[in-house]
C-alpha cells in the first residue's frame, strides 16, 4: 500500500464518477497533491463541486486492507497493469457525443490475470436482462466460441445475456471480466454472486470504478458501460430491445471507434427489435456466427498489414495524444510545459496523455524531458 | 390479331430466352420483317444460330387463337401495355454481371390488370420453396400489408415464400401478379395451378415470356428472375438458403439499381443464413416490417424531390439511353442514323431506345425526326 494508491483510493470514494472536473484536476497535479487540497477543499469550484458531499469520507487505508483481505487490488494508472492504452479511446470522446467519457480514477479488481492483457484482445457481449432462450443460448455460443479464438470476453454480469456469455467463457476455461454498476464486494445481481466468484477464482476478473460497498443504480450501469466498451476491440449485442443498455454500450462502442455487432433473431420478438434497428440503421454489422464476429474483429487486427502504406501506428491514438505526439522529437527532450505550449493541450491533458504514449513505447522520458521513442513503433493492433 | 402480335408470337416461339441477337435483329428491322427473314434464314449468323432450331415451328396463329379463347393475350413492345420505362433497367445490365439481361420480345399475360400499371408500384417478394411456417407466415403478412400500401406483390407462384405472397395480396384483395419459368398454361407448380387461377380471377395477373406448353426448367426459373427484379421498386428476400433462386432475384435487383432487401430470422436456420449473408455483405438492407419496406422503396419516391437540385429525371436511364437523350434538340429533328452517327450508339440500339423514350416523355417523334420532348419531365419516380 503506497501513498499513489492511498490517494487514488480516497479520491476514488470522493466523487462520484463520471467526475470530469475531478480527474483533470488529478492529472495536473498528481494524485497525491490532489487527496490533500480536495481534504482541505483548496481546490477549483468544479472541483469543490463535486467532491463537496463526500470530501470528508475518508477510509482510503481501511478500504484497501479490506479489500486485500478479500483479494482484492486497486489499479491506478501509475501501475503497470493499468489499461492506458485501450482507455485512451475515452479521450475527447465526451465532445463526440459519449456522456461521462472520462477516464476512471481507479479501478477496483478482483482475479488474478493483469487487466491490461486481458484488455488486449477482448470483446464484449452484452444484452438484455430479460432475455429469450434463443438469445441467451447464442450468448453463451459465442462465448465459448472466442475463448476457442484466444479472445477474453467481457459484459456486465447481469441476468439473461450477460450471465450466459460469463458462462459461456468459463465453460471454455476462457478469461472472462464482469464489469459492475455497483462496489466490487456489493453481491449484485444477488443471484449471481456465486457467478462472480466464479469468475474471480476461475481465471477471470470482476471490475468495478465504484469504491467497496457502493449500491447500484441505473446510472451507475450506464457510467460502467464505457469501460465495457473502452476495453474491448468490439461489441456484440445479442439480444436487446429498442431503447437498452446494451444499446447504450453499443453506441459509445461506435463512438469509440470499436466494432460495433449485432446478431439478429425472429422478426417480431421484442428482444431482436434493438439488434435489428442497429443492423439497418448501420449502426452494427450483422454477425451469425463467431466465424462473423473474427470476421469483424480480425478485420481490425489486420488493417496495419494490409494498408501498411496508409496507416501509421499513431492512427490509434485520440486527437490530444496526437497533438502531443506530433510536438515530440527524436534527439531533443521538452518540459510538460513546453509541449503544452507547442501542441496547444492544456497542461494538464498533456500530463495524462504522455505516460500512456510512454507505455505504449510512442513516447520516452528522458534526461532532458520527454521525447520520441527510438524504438519503431508498431501498431497496437498488429498483436 | 395483328400482324405486330403474328411476328411476335413467332419470334417469342423461335429462341430460348434471353436471345440477344434475336432481339437487336427485332429491333433493328422490327418484328415483320424480322419474323420474314428468321422464316427464311436471312438473318446476321448470330441469329440464325438462335433460331436455327425452330425456325420451322410457325404456330404463331393457333397460339394467340388459342391464348384469346383462355383469357390469354400476348403483350408486345408495340403496346401501349408495355412495361417499357422499368424494363429499361435491363439496358446494358449485361456488362453489369447480368445474365440474361435482354429484353423479352412479347409476355403472355392473363389477368384483368394493364402490366405496365402494376409495375408502376411493385415490390417483389420472394424466398425458398422449402420455407419455414415462419417464413410463409411473413411472407403472407408483408404482401397482405404492402397492398394496404397501394402497392402490387411481385412473386414467382413457387411453392413457400412465393405463394404466401401471393396468398397474402389475395387476401387483402390486392393486385398481385406471379412469373412464370413455363409456359403460361403449363399449370406448374402442379398443386398451384388453383392458386394461379386465383390470381388471374381476382384482379392479379399471371404473366410469362415463353411460349404455351413450354416446360419448366431451372435455367428458365433464373432467366424469369430478372423480369421480377425490373419490373419490380425493390425485392425483398423472406427466407433463402446461402445459394438459391431468391438471392438470384436479389442480386439482380441490386446490380438493375432496384432496391433489396432480407428478412432477418433466427441464427442457425439454414433459411435465414442466404437472408443474413446479404444485410452482412451489405448486399441488403435489414426489414422486419411493412413500415421498413415502404421505408426503402419510399426513400426512392422521395429521392427527387428532396434532393431535387443534384437529381435529373434522366437519372433513372440506362447508358445507351442516356447518349440518345443528350444527342436530341429541342427544335431540330434528327433521324436514327443521325442519333446513331452522334451518340456513337448502333442504329439498332438508338431504334430500341427512342420509343421507351417517348413513351416516358423524354423524346418525341416530329416531322422533321426525333427530337426532345417540350415537356418538362418529371421523374418517374415522385409518383
Amino acid at each position: 500500500m503506497n501513498e499513489l494508491h492511498l490517494a487514488r483510493a480516497y479520491l476514488a470514494r470522493v466523487a462520484e464518477p463520471p467526475a470530469a472536473a475531478l480527474v483533470a484536476f488529478v492529472n495536473e497535479v498528481g494524485p497525491v497533491t490532489a487527496a490533500e487540497l480536495v481534504r482541505k477543499g483548496q481546490c477549483p469550484p468544479r472541483v469543490v463541486q463535486e467532491t463537496t458531499a463526500r470530501r470528508e469520507v475518508d477510509q482510503a487505508e481501511q478500504d484497501l486492507v479490506e479489500a486485500k483481505r478479500r483479494g482484492i487490488r486497486l489499479v491506478i494508472p501509475e501501475d503497470e497493469e493499468w489499461p492506458a492504452w485501450p482507455l485512451l479511446s475515452l479521450e475527447n470522446a465526451e465532445r463526440r457525443g459519449v456522456r461521462s467519457a472520462v477516464t476512471p480514477l481507479a479501478l477496483w479488481v478482483r482475479g488474478q490475470p493483469r487487466l491490461d492483457e486481458a484488455a488486449s484482445s477482448a470483446v464484449a457481449i452484452v444484452g438484455a436482462r430479460a432475455a429469450t432462450a434463443y438469445g441467451e443460448s447464442l450468448a453463451g455460443e459465442f462465448a465459448y466460441g472466442l475463448v476457442g479464438h484466444g479472445m477474453a470476453v467481457f459484459s456486465g454480469a447481469a441476468y439473461g445475456i450477460d450471465g450466459a456469455a460469463h458462462r459461456g467463457a468459463l465453460s471454455a476455461e476462457g478469461l472472462t471480466a464482469a464489469f459492475l454498476g455497483c462496489g466490487i464486494d456489493t453481491g449484485y445481481p444477488a443471484s449471481h454472486t456465486g457467478l462472480l466468484s466464479r469468475i474471480a477464482d476461475q481465471g477471470g476478473l470482476v471490475v468495478s470504478e465504484y469504491p467497496p460497498g457502493t449500491p447500484p443504480a441505473r446510472h451507475r450501469f450506464l457510467v460502467r458501460n464505457r469501460l465495457i466498451a473502452a476495453l474491448t476491440e468490439g461489441t456484440v449485442v445479442v439480444e436487446a430491445a429498442q431503447r437498452s443498455g446494451a444499446r447504450n454500450t453499443a453506441t459509445t462502442a461506435g463512438v469509440l471507434g470499436k466494432s460495433v455487432m449485432a446478431v439478429p433473431g425472429p422478426v417480431g420478438s421484442r428482444l431482436s427489435a434493438g439488434c435489428h434497428e442497429l443492423i439497418r440503421d448501420s449502426a452494427a454489422t450483422l454477425v451469425s456466427s463467431v466465424g462473423d464476429i473474427m470476421d469483424v474483429v480480425g478485420k481490425l487486427g489486420t488493417q496495419p498489414a494490409e494498408k501498411s502504406k496508409s496507416r501509421r501506428p499513431t492512427d490509434g491514438l485520440g486527437s490530444d495524444a496526437l497533438r502531443v505526439h506530433e510536438t515530440l522529437e527524436k534527439r531533443e527532450g521538452k518540459s510538460v510545459e513546453e509541449i503544452a505550449a507547442e501542441s496547444g493541450v492544456p497542461v494538464p491533458r498533456v500530463r495524462a496523455v504522455l505516460p500512456a504514449l510512454e507505455l505504449e513505447a510512442f513516447a520516452q522520458r528522458g534526461e532532458s524531458g520527454w521525447q520520441l521513442s527510438p524504438v519503431v513503433k508498431k501498431s497496437q493492433k498488429t498483436a
